[in-house]
């Protein structure tokens, strides 16, 4: 990464903020512009020295930017790119960081065709349930893993990544959507369908029978809709495949209900267990 | 609770051990007398003052008990059960912390109808991913709900479940189990299906794209395989029942998926976040 680079972030939420701060913590000495719709997080962001300057128009924010990154849900991050691409400079490079790829390129595609500025798909694969500004954290990517998708303008983004301390990989937007249709859209759904299944019926009689294992293996459920709206709308035929594959798991479990005994329904547990230990253990970026 | 009563806990894993060191904390005088079967826990519940004195036959052990608590899965429990009647005391009652009830007392019926003592069923809703007497937590059961099977002596367990900071509530044993298959029983078979879901395929590959959401919605996954198998096998119907319920609300999902809109989703996300918050807003139990 260049130090002496600007660059610009739309949009000062948890992951917008994070990069910011991120940036700032391990020495990029370039300017860091932001642009926040609210007027009180434009604010809070040059009181707290989150960015260097900051703007209420996403034209402004960009005009001198060699690297935009756009942090805002998916839907957003188009309409927003529709509207800096006549600001950009020539030669820069936009990219995101929205969980789901192929719709979002789709439409960027004919939105920077006769443009001399570059889009680049990112997803950084970390976060957390706080929103806002205040959740702002220097080393939210530090240690985690960041896709790039391949285009021209690459190298320069996933230089940005690397600079928060995070590892980068490059992937299509098909195979990123579908893999991520599995490991984290599908926990998503299960939660949420988890969540409204346990409150079916009487929910002031339910609560207190509720204990720690359904308080986890719910708590994605409470993740912000703005967000997971978008996600879940621009990768519906994948989810839809790991819905049927979480569903015939589901079918295993209900046959063995009906006919199956005692070690079958063992076999069905260690092999659950199985594999999530074996997910933990192979998955290189999680905390243990 | 009389403190001169003596107590006996068959089973001195993560639950046993913790109603004995609970006991001994709140200043439980009687004596503590426990059984394990493997020598390795009878010379560490000695040797750690978890119990007063620590025997190799079940029988043994309850001879000179007023009251006895099974803490073992639940087939086990029957099948301790079945050895102790003939040595218990007249009067004394014996409980479990089973987490079905209406199958087991089922089993109990019959073995104490020509008894002298009691048996009263019991389910702490307390518990942790880890096992074994080196898990024992004096305060596991403070602050948390245990359900008491109403019949004779169930006035006697009860007390002792308060002693160790527990609220009691009277319930059938076949309410217990409808209503434990929502909230407790539910989330672990989920959390189940979700794990083998995404680890079908080519877990190597996709492990390093889970993140803290996979984890934590598959946690219980991970708990004992010996506790749940009799969990499970004795509370079919209700469970199958759940899974119906749980597979309805995938189903609504899947509908909007394939013709919804955006609108549509963020109704369907909403309306879990708002299931869950509402489920621990009049949860009293659960830490927050």
């Amino acid at each position: 990464m260049d130090k002496q680079q600007n660059i610009a972030i739309l949009g000062l939420g948890l992951m917008g903020a994070s990069l910011a701060l991120g940036l700032k913590k391990r020495g990029f000495s370039g300017r860091i512009i932001g642009y926040a719709r609210r007027e009180e997080t434009r604010v809070q962001a040059l009181e707290n020295g989150v960015v260097d300057e900051v703007f209420a128009d996403p034209s402004e924010a960009v005009r001198e930017a060699d690297i935009v990154v756009i942090c805002v849900p998916i839907w957003t991050i188009a309409k927003l790119a529709a509207q800096i691409v006549p600001a950009l400079k020539p030669g820069s490079v936009v990219t995101d960081v929205g969980s789901t790829k192929s719709e979002l390129l789709k439409t960027m595609q004919p939105l920077f065709k006769h443009s001399a500025a570059h889009f680049v798909g990112s997803h950084p694969i970390a976060g957390s349930e706080k929103t806002g500004i205040e959740a702002g954290d220097p080393d939210l990517y530090q240690g985690r893993l960041t896709v790039v998708c391949p285009s021209e303008g690459a190298p320069e983004i996933s230089k940005i990544w690397q600079a928060v301390g995070s590892e980068v990989i490059e992937m299509s937007p098909e195979a990123h959507d579908a893999m991520l249709a599995s490991t984290s859209h599908l926990p998503h759904m299960v939660a949420g369908a988890l969540a409204r299944s346990v409150a079916d019926g009487d929910p002031a009689k339910k609560a207190d029978f509720c204990g720690t294992g359904f308080k986890d293996t719910t708590r994605v459920a409470s993740g912000s809709a703005d967000m997971w709206v978008d996600i879940i709308d621009t990768n519906r035929a994948a989810l839809e495949a790991e819905l049927d594959r979480f569903h015939e798991e589901l079918q295993g479990l209900i046959k063995i209900l009906r006919g199956g005994n005692g070690d079958d329904i063992r076999r069905w547990l260690e092999e659950a267990s199985a594999a999530r230990n074996q997910i933990l253990k192979l998955n290189r970026f999680l905390k243990r």
